[in-house]
């Protein structure tokens, strides 16, 4: 009999790991089984140095919605060199006014830097309710430590350009908006569990398309 | 001269590690200097079975205030045994149609388990704005994974008691509606962040108690 | 020619993964590849809210037996949500008399809560050989630093419902009667490395169905 | 006034750290607070080669003893330079019929490496109670992995010579046998948790020195 | 008798930590005690938003050196922020032919993200020898797997600025070079573990400042 | 139709993982997929104690080579058992003058044990530069931090047997000079990156083989 294309398809999978004896690193392979520690590892006899390059980050995020908040991601997603190496990187852009909104990254610490632009109004709150605030300009870091929320804005008159560096190859991103408002979540539940009026509730459901 | 108290008490704490050859815990001792792995390790000569049993679940959280939510941990803070051990516990009661505001633990994954009660409607909201949701009964176990927003209202016609197990001794809890309204983060900015209306932002800073 | 259903199932597995690009958690998936890190992920497009909850912990594990002693485990062997999160839960049902026997996890730390009951006499040894033995009541909770031999034994007049908290998600149980008396490990070599008597070993040998 | 020595002692340990600011290892101070990831660190200036060499090995272990069984430990407690590193190792002599008696590592693996000597029955038991039996000779090397029972018996003619990997700096040594029977640990309770006859348990505390 | 002034000092280190119940992150005090998880925490009453923002990589670093090669690390020894939290950033400057020299970080993975500038060839070489080179363009982003040998060129015609994000937050820098040559490290001994003729020796200790 | 024999190789991975819900250890399956955490768990029920035990390490290395230097691994890759404990071991075989060349292993702790033969020189470098150095005789055993440039010579006048023990199960081995000369690096990039002479670089090239 023929062996069907997918068989053979593992087939390979199967055999290719006989030759990984000595992994210095584990280049996801996005057609395989993942498992808690990450994707499996791409066929060492496959991989490339391309790889470990990702060209991503050269164009700016898309501004052109209603925080003027552009984000791409470098995580494991897309980058597959960084499974299992516990660190990745995105780029964020802030148009004139431009908002990063409240947000958390499950777990994970970010160190922003400013690139480009100044006057990036940015900040996070403690367990304990307290907030750090700090104005960023060019070539200015600040850390989010781990799982708190944060959020920044573009004060300055120029576009922003930030690098991130995070803890964790993939990192989530939580935000609180959509979280709350962009899903099903009913509207009595939202109320209960946030103290929101349900008129707020309703209002940003029909902005940011949740339903109940 | 006479040494200081002071300087006899560090001598006691410097002392003490001496006889800490072996050590299979790392007791907190809560007037010492913490690190990033926590607490330093009480003198192990002092250390006592009290020092791993904790009392402070026998009594239920109190239950007076707008969710009717009582909470008692039992992480390091209180529980000096935990200390560098990655687990930590919590007692959670609930009056009738009392409710866990929406909240994270910093990148702690949360099991809960409804010990008294019923009709527990509990949820939390994954990465991808998803919400899953389930109606829980006495001896339902539920978890809440790393980082991730969850919540819990009692829609049963008896008072709930609850108990968490956390993955991490210093789980912290990060409160939605603290962290929003009970501080000083500005009206402005949280409106920006959050999309809410600086009327709702200002009605629940005033409930909480924030300024600005 | 047809693809085998085996093969359809694989297929589903590897596709699968290509829309799991974000991945907060990775539910069990019982019937594929495990690694070190845990189980494969489940195809995140099927994963259900049913995934993290359990309601196993609603049954008492059965105490007709010679220690009294009802065990139910919710690791990740049944509460597939658990897979990778390190922590997991488990309900101990004593009778009157009831024994929870020597025994340790594997490195995992246990929190013990007494949720119904009272006069549990619960102990654990250090690796100096030092006791840390304790009377809990109803509400009391008791840790047991990971990897450290521990036990209980109800000295009340009701049964006793604990709840167990474990740093792992697949903690192990090693009991030590069946560790040395229920399998073909030969008397003489138990007696050799334990001190034992040979009639003795022989005799739990005949109880607990071992054998040389 | 003069500074009592304790304050200057102290001082020396508080100045010290400004000058580690890059730091490869943290050489254990036996003197300062320890945490739950070790001991404090030894202050860079005076770290030397022999911080990270210990002759301790060369001497075998003492095979006086009912076991004919020399230990030799080379773990954080003696040996400052593996301090929060991960790793230790160990000598064990074994007389002629010499016995390494039943016994864990809290969660630590063993890699065992048997460098003279031949016929050493070595054994692990898993939490399914199954027992993993093997003879090593000369040059043989043995895992026990973490947390497990492990135990050797020398069936050979001359005295063996092992060297033991440890997958932590601080393994811990938890014998059974004075577990049970070296402390002040109550018969009954020892019989109860354990099924073992109050005749043989008092026998092995009269044995190995415990009471009650 | 009055407290000397280095006693009252470590009497608020002591103090400052039973205020400090719940940890969202633990700020290096650089004048305390270091662990193998870091440095002491900063008493949680006098951490302000500074400890978590750093400006030191707004100046280029200097590439007046044989490399053109400028680097300014953000890294725990100068940002306090990233104690404990497994991660850090930094700054490199090539000018034009600039050389960031060959070299690793001791377990840790880097990210390296062209901020301005072209034609950076980079590489890294694995255990099996084999190297991974690529010519990084400006938004390129480059991975170097953990502990691997790697290096940059500049070979475009203008400076290059480039952000690194490491997965420690004290990664470490051993540059080859300096390792070899700019010690005591005798000709003869680097001679035989590197195949190195002696003369090539000589002439970069002198260059470097090595002796012997 | 028939099942492929692939498939049906497949589905026997597959079903075994159901047999596996207690797992004590994840014995490598070198036929099957890797991820980030090592290699996929064989059947359980395939499991024998000789997953466990390697006599490789019986056999000295061979040391008919420029360096008079054998090495004999213990690791994941040989050793099935290893998978995610977290530690190897590994022989090292010395001729009379012999050299274990200068090497780094990606970030694992090593700890050496002189089981055989005198006066060896070892020494490591840390990130200030700073040499540590050590004459090491029978018995003695030494450490190389994690990531840390390390070496050893016979400068006895009798062979030397090693035994290593790392702080990983796949700890790699970076030998600087085949690093460096042994692959397709032109030697122009090593000559700027190392300040390498280009004849140097040639004439070791040559030697081991490298090409450009």
């Amino acid at each position: 009999m023929m062996i069907s294309p997918i068989c053979f398809f593992i087939f390979s999978l199967v055999l290719s790991s006989s030759y990984a004896a000595v992994q210095d690193f584990c280049v996801a392979d996005y057609t395989a089984l993942q498992g808690p520690a990450g994707y499996s590892c791409k066929d060492p006899a496959k991989v490339t140095v391309d790889d470990f390059v990702y060209s991503g980050l050269r164009v700016p995020g898309n501004t052109s919605n209603i925080h003027k908040f552009g984000f791409v991601p470098a995580v494991v997603a897309q980058f597959p060199g960084l499974n299992g190496l516990g660190v990745s990187v995105a780029r964020t852009d802030l148009g004139v006014g431009g908002v990063i909104p409240f947000h958390t990254h499950r777990g994970a610490t970010e160190v922003l830097i400013v690139a480009e632009g100044s006057s990036v109004l940015a900040g996070f709150i403690d367990s304990n309710n307290k907030v750090y605030l700090k104005t960023l300009n060019k070539g200015d870091s600040m850390i989010f430590p781990r799982g708190l929320f944060h959020f920044a804005v573009n004060q300055g008159d120029t576009p922003v350009l930030m690098y991130a560096s995070l803890s964790s190859e993939n990192p989530g991103l939580d935000v609180l908006e959509t979280s709350l408002f962009k899903n099903d979540l009913s509207t009595d539940l939202i109320s209960k569990t946030t103290l929101l009026d349900k008129s707020q509730i309703r209002k940003l459901k029909r902005l940011l398309g949740g339903t109940n």
